[in-house]
């Protein structure tokens, strides 16, 4: 489709900044796909290392570990959430987890029409069966799931390019200014939290504009 | 009206703890009394001082201002807030402002119509005019335009029993775990956010329960 000036019209994008140890990014993992479809949105999936990002603004920890009054909070308000939006939860035993193996196996998924199902997958892991998610035995199965070759993507995702990938696409994240997650662009327009997803896809879908380029 | 056990029904209630210099507490001043009257909840209006909770809880200050990225993201968050909700905002030049004098009114006012409409224009001072709201000169005038008896008021705000109270409220805020303003509680359930607002009304509209009391 071409837009008035006669230039073929972009969809609108969301740019969606997730981490798998993170519980705001579980409700914004399993809500974004059918929240987009609904916009007409198109989402660009950017897995990223939230540890260094906290530990570059001198956190240690999660704030809901470094902060006890909001860390109680926290678990009451995602109980209240899930039932929410319907979603199943249980408060992880381990928190938060590392997922340092699924976000690189996201990596090589992100333009791949298995990336939503992958990282609901990997979120359930963490968030509904309260298991661990950062080695080969406990990500295979669900690459296999998926129908996918699960011994290639572990190879690649664990190959230093890969890894490579991560570190870079953290460090972007940092550049970008983020600091939590999950965090939503819409060009350069910054939304952070899952309570802002309905708001960036609604400015997204109302500007129709795509993800401004940071370097 | 009676409930099925013959008791006599309780309306619904949510206590409402704000402070003036909190810039997401402006948000739900300014929409709580329609929200509420919309789900027939009864609100318990509960100012409190935030700064004496931060340094509590080893911050200084706010942690919009001594975390640089939330602090740029919360201002470009702001005005997309207000845009949404049809409300005016202005980026104030002081922040947090002291807004210890008319937290001090509101207090008188907790149970009196004018409770609503008063922090109303204290937080428009605030965050739609850009002045300080710490002095009687700019308090007298918002209590004499809504009718009331400015220096009655005033002199009361300012008395022994009245700062008394106020220290107490917050450290009953304290003890209630509050950790950041807004914050509601519908019985014992905590809501923390202008973004749960519209969570806790429902909540409280469909347990029709009161406030537990925290001593």
């Amino acid at each position: 489709m071409n837009d008035a000036t006669g230039q073929p019209q972009q969809p609108a994008k969301i740019e969606f900044w997730f981490e798998f140890g993170s519980n705001y990014s579980y409700l914004s993992v399993m809500r974004i796909e059918q929240e987009a479809r609904r916009h007409s949105v198109r989402i660009v999936w950017k897995p990223f290392l939230l540890g260094p990002i906290f530990r570059d603004l001198g956190m240690e920890n999660s704030p809901f570990v470094l902060q006890k009054e909001k860390g109680a909070y926290v678990w009451q308000d995602m109980a209240r959430q899930c039932r929410k939006y319907g979603l199943r939860w249980t408060k992880p035993t381990t928190f938060p987890r590392l997922g340092v193996l699924p976000l690189r196996v996201a990596l090589l998924g992100v333009d791949k029409p298995w990336i939503g199902p992958f990282c609901g997958r990997v979120m359930e892991l963490n968030f509904v069966l309260d298991q661990e998610m950062n080695q080969p035995e406990q990500i295979g199965p669900i690459l296999t799931d998926l129908g996918l070759p699960a011994t290639d993507l572990l190879n690649e995702a664990q190959s230093e390019p890969t890894k490579t990938r991560l570190r870079e696409q953290t460090s972007l994240a940092r550049r970008k200014g983020i600091f939590g997650a999950p965090t939503f662009f819409v060009g350069s327009e910054m939304f952070w939290g899952n309570d802002r997803l309905d708001d960036a896809l609604v400015f997204a879908s109302e500007h129709k504009i795509g993800v401004a380029p940071v370097c």
